[in-house]
């Protein structure tokens, strides 16, 4: 008999039927009840053992992340919380799991217990909820721009080009590690690593993102980028997901409702197919903030503040009036900020994008039209010479979720940018080139994928959200 | 006037209205019909141009691949090979392409060619053809299991295990080049190094795909992999991307199962939806193939191929019996293939696997059961202690290209295996810690993307079907 999973049997009405599951015991109580799983959703179905005509030597093995194989017939569940149970008639035990040695009991173990157990913890309620609403949170990234139009492009993560200026990179090499090439002026010779050249590990790929949409029209690519920046927070990763569309004729009002119109299609989908893991990590939630101090807790639940994304206009505000704003709040008068905004080109923080947010708009916020010199070079300057075409969409909870622009497309002004930031333009000649043969007025943007993740689960620390964190000191598995 | 794509246009019967159009110009001629693409389709739409309402210096500028906005009347087409056409009455230039520099001009440009201007390739209509292929193959690929029950898990890219033992990897690190710290014995200090210890760019994300398997049940993989082998071949690229399922609970007999439903599931998701592409890349295909000599051609055409993988039951045939068809077969007592096989326990090449599919049993074969010793160390053994439970799946024309196997269960078999490859236990100690608590039987494949894209469009050199190639010497832009 084909074996069927936890979630079809839960939602089976065919009552009486012979049925086989796999799965692993969460729990085993009264000699009698049998909590099993499988990872095919958050609920667990009930297996009923009948005890007294079950070998001694079996029940005893029957303990918590052993797996078995239960063959038994499906019956209407009296017990409260479930519909369905199985009256079991064979078990047969797959693998064993020693009480003494298994680390994932049932109670309560801490976040930072089970991120040194990183191969075990998605046996968890916890991690097995994070990780399929991560799953479906990406199938619903793919689904909506390929519905839309766009082409999924897989840009390189080993780049030769080292100007895309977003942060610090990693090497990536096959040169001798203690005793490299070296050339005849005693400097390390590239020409004689893997590549012939010096080559990293990309931190964005927007550019090359640009050189497709150019030809593709409507882009958008979903891949792992890297940061080599010694921040050990709970809100970076050395190793994370990005999104990154790029449309070709789309200046930034269009790019605006482009991204308000992804990210609440995205969360829609993700409210509406993972109800009881997002139920779940509702509750999670809850009980984490009742061991914070009352002013610290969050104002919403976890369903609220999605439901704020969703059914809220993002309010779109320019930086000069966002600026304005924050000048003449009661957090700046009275000194609360931890950096007090005193002019127009400050460089905004988290506290300073939360309060807009969270106090005065009380709804998403897009800023846009930032000072070019806080900007990176590829942005559209304004006709005022000083701002770019720049924006930022700022959530609760977390503030800035996503960057985009348009970008520059002008020959002659991107080429001016990119010498005064002290770039050599033989290095971006490609890029440059996209500007000398049909150039176009086009914009994008950039999502941090975890951190959209985080923002969907409620989970605070950047760790939870990825199988296999990276960060520094710490590459284990 | 919101700007309609041509792919929108094109499908449009909406005679008279008046539409926008961007896009870049392919060819204009007779001073009149400009043929404008967006990417958005193989198909130009034509625009017809009131010449003599028309400036001269206006005129003057539409050259291929010139940026335009173009406003118009739809009507429909007088001409062959297309419905509708545009009414040109309003043209604005928004960005130049000087003939004299633009390369991609309108004649036949070689493959290799292209590839030095991999920033404009897209432009053509052959590599913008492939990379729609590529893009919805990608979300067959996404929808496929999805639908099935499979949650998607993002493996790390670097990695702190070096025991995957599939091919050669390239160092991740952020040590000083020339210098990098040393410990007291003279060796590189990697404890200093970014994560603490010497990390590597990834070659499978399976290992850790196996973890949670075992805790989700159903879970794959799509990202890049990596191999720092000096390959310079049209089949071999130093970063890749790979799809690897992995399933709980499923023997050989169901991961065959599985790969041959997927792969024809998601070649047909692609013969339904990209027609226009595939028309165009058969046509292709069959003029690069006039230039060959008649006997080194193909026997198919693009879509006779993937409609010969659809149509067809894959054969299940074990190694031992095809190493006797291969032994008994003509070539191989002719001396015509490169490599004569002479016993049980040679591994197979390109040629043999070919002859099976295409010559001896005219359809897709799975072969299964190869001996241990040409295998990895994960793989389930046999009873009989030489075989292991390995399957490939071996296609028309590029021979392999799925390879997969049920992994070996039982930690005592699995830890002498290891011990016996010469791989330090200790670096293992989470893949082992699988068997240790609730082990299962488990099974899955791996499905390198660019040789099911070069299936799919018919490409021959696997630089030609992602964008920016990285392959030995080779990591511009």
């Amino acid at each position: 008999m084909k074996p069927k999973s936890v979630k079809e049997l839960l939602h089976s009405d065919k009552y009486l039927q012979e049925v086989t599951v796999n799965g692993w015991i969460r729990t085993f109580r009264s000699n009698r009840f049998i909590a099993l799983n499988d990872g095919s959703t958050i609920n667990n179905i009930q297996c009923v053992v009948d005890f007294e005509n079950t070998e001694e030597n079996i029940l005893k093995r029957l303990t918590t992340g052993t797996a078995v194989e239960i063959t038994g017939t499906l019956t209407e569940s009296q017990g409260k919380g479930q519909n369905v149970e199985i009256q079991v008639t064979k078990i047969k035990v797959l693998g064993d799991s020693s009480p003494d040695e298994y680390p994932i009991q049932p109670k309560k173990h801490s976040l930072e217990f089970l991120r040194e157990k990183a191969h075990l913890r998605i046996r968890t309620s916890t991690f097995s909820a994070v990780m399929r609403v991560r799953s479906v949170l990406s199938f619903a990234i793919h689904k909506y721009f390929q519905e839309n139009g766009f082409y999924y492009v897989n840009t390189p993560i080993i780049t030769g080009s080292d100007a895309e200026g977003a942060g610090e990179m990693f090497r990536v090499t096959t040169l001798n590690d203690k005793n490299p090439a070296l050339t005849e002026e005693g400097k390390v010779d590239y020409s004689q690593d893997f590549f012939g050249k010096e080559t990293n590990l990309t931190v964005s790929g927007q550019l090359e993102g640009e050189t497709y949409a150019m030809g593709l029209g409507k882009i958008y690519t979903f891949g792992p980028t890297f940061r080599a920046e010694n921040s050990n927070t709970s809100r970076h990763l050395a190793e994370f997901w990005m999104i990154e569309p790029e449309v070709a004729f789309l200046d930034l009002d269009g790019n605006m409702d482009l991204a308000e119109d992804f990210i609440k299609n995205v969360l829609k989908h993700v409210y509406d197919h993972c109800k009881d893991d997002l139920q779940f990590l509702e509750q999670r939630l809850i009980q984490e903030e009742k061991s914070k101090p009352q002013d610290q807790r969050s104002e919403m639940t976890l369903t609220e503040k999605i439901r704020f994304v969703l059914d809220n206009n993002f309010k779109r505000v320019s930086y000069t009036e966002a600026i304005e704003i924050l000048k003449n709040s009661k957090p700046n008068k009275k000194k609360k900020f931890q950096y007090i905004i005193e002019e127009w080109g400050a460089d905004l923080q988290s506290e300073h994008e939360r309060f807009l947010v969270e106090k005065h708009f009380k709804c998403p916020v897009i800023l846009f039209d930032y000072p070019a010199k806080i900007k990176a070079f590829y942005m559209r300057l304004n006709e005022d010479g000083k701002t770019v075409r720049a924006m930022d969409i700022l959530f609760p909870g977390i503030g800035e979720i996503v960057g985009g622009s348009q970008r520059e497309e002008r020959y002659e002004v991107l080429k001016e940018k990119i010498t005064a930031m002290g770039i050599d333009e033989k290095e971006l000649w490609w890029y440059l080139d996209l500007r000398k043969f049909g150039t176009a007025v086009h914009s994008g943007f950039g999502l941090g994928f975890e951190r959209l993740v985080q923002f969907t689960t409620g989970m605070t620390n950047i760790r939870d959200v990825i199988p296999y964190p990276r960060t520094p000191q710490n590459a284990e598995f």
